[in-house]
This record gives structure tokens, C-alpha cells and sequence, in this order.
């Protein structure tokens, strides 16, 4: 009876983890993201049964982990990236806990180092780039985000789920001392057949990236200036 | 004739990615960290040709990189973590873009999130922290840190290699107005068998973490107080 929180990595399924594919292929009952791949799904067993988290509130995925974890041997809940950056899997954990079931965490490949990886860019570089600032674009209207530290940080700031919020994230920052030409990729369905990349300088990002959709990762700072195309017969990211 | 740069993972062999894992099988050549695990090695074929990279300069390891490149069909450059956070994948991806050879990035899992989820600790949680700032121990010292701004930067601080470092950092985060009793984590070699974590305030980290060994990530935020032990049965990070 243990419920494993597994990070379902980028997007490209083959860059879930080899113990995160034995668990979908052993399990009894998987909740999965909708950021999470189809083809990953299909390695589950025919028994196996499927819960989309999709329309579901937090308090309804906590419930269905729990009686889930009651029922069943091995359950997996598979969530995009890794399930403890921006991904509630540390909640889900407390709750199980208190209702007495196992659990155990299966990090994933976050999108934060794969999606800048599958456009080419480094988030850290020697010269350029030594620390890493990275934030949520959920958190980008409301007083949550101090923009005067946010401009000032060394190194490269990475907005999660960035794109809606690009323009206001822009304007604050430039408001707060940002450079206007502080190079901005930002990065649609990184790691997939689906990926779109938009290079441009912060004080024009939010026009440029408007035909991107989500989701979609923001790299600003120097290091989104090695942006590249990938090269054929090699890989990026894949 | 590619070679791919590719993340092992933080330490567990079964954290790296199924690509990865494919890769070294398939490889002609591979060329590794100390970071990275035995066991991955033992994947590879008979035939496969093994470096340790133990010793050598960064020159040495691109002009190693490069004559492979132009050898053999499938090289793979095999790193602890993920290739493009603090681990130097970017230089050696332009060294063979320069001698006209075939690269691909295949993300690995980073400690960043994988060492903290062995010891329980998510990196962010609603309502506690909601901003994850990572730099490394090497540029503990000397002028590259601003401690001013990341004494006052909101959220978790995450330190790769930064045992060493450890009682300057404490002290110069301090002087720089950040709390004495901040909780503080430190987890020595994280997802293997031989973890340890030390839990402390800011203030009486150095001291208390003298026991632990290379290498080691430290976490600085109120997330550290969520650290626990891994339950009997279920896994955390493995």
C-alpha cells in the first residue's frame, strides 16, 4: 500500500526516469497530469486503472491518493517535471502521511534544466551566469514577487508557466531596473515534436512570444542568447 | 559520429532517464564523472571503451571529447546530475559545434530537486516558498556572490558543493541580515546509500554538519524544517 509521487519528466517521455517507467509498468492505479505524456500511459498494464487529474481540485486528487492508497499495492502519481518544484507533490505526501500510507518520492527531469536544454541554452555558464533565480508565473500579479530583488539577482531568473504573465512580468521588471535588452527565450512545448522558441530582448518578449502558446518556460538573462536550433542528425533534449 | 552529452542523475542509478540509460548501452566510448554511478557503467558494452575523467583539466577533457567525436559513432559524456547546471556541459557542446561535431543534450535528473526529495524537503510549497534561488560553494569566496541580495531573497536558497564553504557562507549570509535560525538542511551524498542529512539553525550549521562528506547540497529556507526521515517500506528518492 504505497502511493509513489513520480516526476513524469519534460514532456518527452523518454526522459522520465528508468525507476518512474518500472513504476507505471508495475502499477496497480496511476493519477496522472495532463502535462504528463500519452505515450507514458501506454506503458501501464491493462489493469491498470487511469485517473486524469484534470477538472479535479487539490482536495479531490488529496482524496482519490488516499482512498487509492487504502485499496491498492502500488499506486503512482504521476505529475509533469519533478513532483517537488512547483508541484504540490510535498502536499499530497503530508496528506498521505496522516492518512497512514506510504509514500515515496521518484524526482523527474524538471522542465527548469531540460526545456532551456532542448533550445540549447545553459543556465549556468562560467563568465555569464553563476546563480539561478527561478519563480512561478502564478505567482507574478499579487504582492508575492518582490520585483526590486528580482531585477537586481545575478545570473539567470527562469519564470515557470511564464507565458500569461509575460507582459506584467516584463513591465515590472523594466519598471524595477531591469534592462530593456536583457536577452528573453521563452519556450513552448520544450522537449516535444510541438517545441517553439521566441528569442527576443525583455522590453519586446511579451510581443514577439504572443503567438506561442502554453506551456511554456522564460530564460532571461545572458545565457538565453545562446539559443541555437538544433543540429540535424543530433539531439537536443530528446 | 555524435557525441551526447548526457545526465546521470543525482547518485541512484535507477534516476537516470531511459534515454540516457540507452545511450550507454549503446555507446562506443564514454567518458565520466566521479559523480557518476559504477552501476550506469556496467551497462555498457564489452566493446565500449571507458574514461574516467578523474584528473583531468577541462583542455584535456574537450580534446578527448573531440578525437572521439571523429572516431566513433555514438561517444557518450556522461555527467553527475544534469548536464547544463553548474557542470560545464554548455563549453564542451561549443568545443565540438567548433570542431564540427555532432552534440545532443539529454537533461539529467539534478540534485537540485532529487537530494532535497531524499531527505523529504520540497524545494517549494504554497504559503512557504514560492522562489528557489541555486548557486554553488566554489563561488562561496571571492566577489562573484552578492550576499546582500541573497540574504534578502525571498524563499529557498539551494547551494550545490557547498560543504566546504559551508561556515563562510553561514557567516557572510548573516552579516548580511538573514536569520540566525533559519533552518538550514545539509544532505551528503543524497539518493545512495550512504545519505546523511544534518538539520540546524543558519547559525549552528558549520559546527553540526562538520561530520558530513562530500558531496553535499545545502538548503537554506523554512522548507529545510519539513526534513525527514524516509518511511520504512515506501522509498524518498529511490
Amino acid at each position: 500500500m504505497t502511493v509513489y509521487l513520480v516526476g513524469a519528466g519534460p514532456g518527452d517521455p523518454g526522459l522520465i526516469t528508468v525507476r518512474g517507467l518500472e513504476l507505471i509498468r508495475g502499477a496497480d492505479a496511476i493519477v496522472y497530469d495532463v502535462l504528463a505524456s500519452d505515450e507514458l500511459l501506454e506503458e501501464a498494464s491493462e489493469s491498470c486503472l487511469l485517473f486524469s487529474r484534470e477538472g479535479m481540485g487539490q482536495e479531490a486528487i488529496n482524496e482519490l491518493l488516499v482512498s487509492l492508497g487504502q485499496t491498492f499495492e502500488r499506486v503512482v502519481r504521476l505529475k509533469g517535471g519533478d513532483p517537488l518544484l512547483f508541484a504540490r507533490g510535498h502536499e499530497e505526501a503530508v496528506v498521505l502521511e496522516e492518512a497512514g500510507i506510504d509514500y515515496g518520492f521518484v524526482p523527474g527531469v524538471s522542465a527548469l534544466t531540460a526545456v532551456p536544454a532542448s533550445a540549447g541554452i545553459p543556465l549556468t555558464r562560467r563568465g555569464v551566469s553563476a546563480q539561478v533565480t527561478v519563480i512561478s508565473g502564478h505567482s507574478a500579479s499579487g504582492e508575492e514577487l518582490d520585483y526590486d530583488a528580482l531585477a537586481a539577482a545575478a545570473g539567470t531568473l527562469v519564470v515557470f508557466m511564464g507565458l500569461r504573465a509575460l507582459g506584467e512580468l516584463a513591465e515590472r521588471l523594466i519598471a524595477a531596473g531591469k534592462g530593456e535588452d536583457t536577452p528573453v527565450a521563452v519556450i513552448s512545448g520544450g522537449t516535444t515534436a510541438a517545441q517553439q522558441t521566441v528569442v527576443a530582448p525583455l522590453g519586446e518578449i511579451a510581443g514577439r512570444a504572443a503567438v506561442l502558446v502554453s506551456p511554456a518556460l522564460v530564460v532571461i538573462g545572458d545565457v538565453a542568447s545562446f539559443s541555437r536550433e538544433p543540429v540535424a542528425g543530433a539531439c537536443i533534449g530528446v
